[in-house]
């Protein structure tokens, strides 16, 4: 996410897997995407991803790239995604597709180079959700509990299109049905039922989730603590 | 669900996830959706969902309003929602569909007003489902047991009618096989294997089941407690 | 499964969720499903599924009647059911179909008399599963390991052939094939690994299982208990 | 895989299921997959595919032969295996088929004669994996963890390539795109991060996990024991 006090700098893990993200683990990057603080830490490759959406899109506090398996069938046959349920409205009246070929010929697929960051913020545009052919997908948010909305709910917009077509006819949202949608879906309410919930999953994962009564007698006790949440940053 | 002791007024959480509500969380409401004391807690913007089915169907006493990802496809694709196997009979003989665009025009899909509930409950008519186009499925029940019943395993017959229409053909049950075997699920015997199973997998979810042996000497110490199931209340 | 010693009996648990049934839920059964030691408990209403076919099928000591989900679609499309890799084998050169329409008209589904007991084992004859339509499967094997791999690998075998089938083209074992492998599988070797494993599984989803140091250093002081297994009796 | 110091001897597990494998199961193996020390535990009926790749194939150290789910819908339809995402680029350009009937006509589908496990590696020839007509995948790689994340990423990119083919359109990587980016999965980097995300897995299944207060505290007791990851070996 974008550093929440100096919008020239972002926050981002180290190299590491998602699950496994500890707050110690979180660098800070210049919006070219250097670290701030000299390091000898593995760094991930795709950074640039998120360093050239801050830089065009003074809008985006949070980016999200991620490869979810119901997403990539589209990244792969190049079908339209598109919002399907209220909830997917979220994602928006268009998903642009991002083609490596089209600028860079054959490559690794991995977006590494400013050059390639800058082809990719292209064609995100004025959209929230790019799609990367045969890669993934990159999600933006104005927020972080907006980004976590979108990028969950596009995954399962995206599985419930695949079952639609399955069954034969897909029939989305039309423009102003995800307009209407969209900005309801983001409203205090609906947002926060839903971050109190993932909050509450992620505890459980952890193992430092507890059954109410337990909860109930240490609540005197511990302080809340959030610090496992930096996993959930773009 | 309805009151169990005054049929006008309804029983439902405040907005919150399902898996996390507390019975501090259940609130009363006027049949008119109107919170019976006055609260700041934030409410569900669809309760009226629940009030005006209990105001057009007396014979209902429990609504659930869900999403559950093997009814969408058939909510976007518009395929008819037919019974395939004898436990999905419950479901009826026939699931009507509702679009809000054609009461309403584009709207946020959202069923927030006394229109838009009177709209929806008169699509469900005497029927136990509707299914609303590219939001949801809402489903009624005579009790809460057999509303749990018939929306579970609603969604596991629409996940099977999505598997056997890919493998080429769907032979639903007849309208006579589908009154059986929907009037047989409902017994007491079938309803209440299934009850205790749903809330011992509720006790698994919760952390509050222990292993057989555990249980055999904790029994006399700790009363059965079944707060919990407050979240199965539509 | 039939009683271990006496032929003329069979040993099936109340009706309850196979997930709960516990050792003294199991009761003991004349081959025409009636109860030796009067009972007022609940039971299963389809046991002549059970009895039936321990009477017209000697060579059966285990039956499992069940409705997994990979299962349902055939019996929902009438689509054959056939083996399409190794494992799969197990399930018989040839699955019939059985429906309740045929002898009896519009029913509940539920095989409940001893006439539709003895219809469907007619339909089963000489083969080791049966396919009711709209309903579910019957399983049979010699013994209990029998039974309880070819109900699991049937059951895997199904979801592939479904995937295979939305890929375009299903190409099963032929005759010869799919009874050297189908002995193959039931050898002692296969099976002892499997058995070994499904035990495992048990245990953990018993919350009776612990990782490996707490089961040596527990290795002398408790006896082995299998008692859980009854679960798995069809 | 082959031993790490003898490369005429490799290691295997007894005839168990993988996820029950402890270290004393582990047996060393010459090429010819007998075992070196003589044993009463029952072995691996397929450890000939094992040693005839480790014979022909000084390149490769370490093999898996498995089942996966998503890979046998392809070895029963006979459809091609691309590699459909970047991180499926590390199974190759070419997966080539075995077919059992081709060189032996009808048998029980086990590959357990040194001919079979010779016609197999045949097929194999120079790529790294060959999927087996109605049976499953054998995959090799120079090192443990270069297979690891090519049995695990191919088995993801059949399942995604099921999912496009679903939608109507597979557009895989090209055969440059497929070397740039697979050499690039294999990198110290990718590989790292993806190894010490499955040890992680590992020690949850086994429950030797603990949520990170815990470990912060036995940091210092406990000495770090890799023992388990032995179940991952080919």
């Amino acid at each position: 996410m974008r550093h929440p006090t100096d919008p020239g700098r972002y926050l981002m893990s180290r190299s590491r897997a998602p699950e496994l993200v500890q707050p110690d683990d979180i660098l800070e990057f210049t919006l070219d995407s250097q670290s701030v603080k000299p390091t000898d830490v593995r760094l991930y490759g795709e950074r640039v991803i998120h360093g050239t959406i801050y830089q065009t899109r003074p809008d985006v506090n949070a980016v999200c790239h991620h490869h979810a398996p119901s997403i990539l069938p589209f990244c792969i046959s190049g079908t339209e995604l598109k919002p399907v349920y209220h909830l997917g409205a979220t994602l928006g009246e268009k998903v642009p597709f991002w083609d490596a070929r089209d600028d860079f010929g054959d490559t690794t697929l991995i977006v590494a180079t400013p050059e390639e960051g800058a082809s990719l913020a292209r064609a995100l545009g004025a959209n929230w959700i790019v799609l990367m052919r045969r890669h993934g997908a990159t999600v933006a948010g104005r927020t972080l509990e907006e980004l976590t909305f979108r990028t969950i709910y596009t995954a399962r917009n995206a599985a419930l299109q695949i079952q639609a077509h399955t069954l034969g006819h897909v029939s989305p949202l039309n423009a102003a049905e995800t307009e209407l949608a969209g900005e309801y879906n983001l409203r205090p309410g609906p947002v926060a039922r839903a971050w109190e919930y993932w909050n509450v999953r992620l505890d459980k994962a952890e193992g430092t989730w507890r059954p109410k009564n337990a909860n109930l007698r240490a609540k005197k006790k511990s302080p809340p603590k959030r610090k496992t949440k930096s996993r959930r940053r773009g």
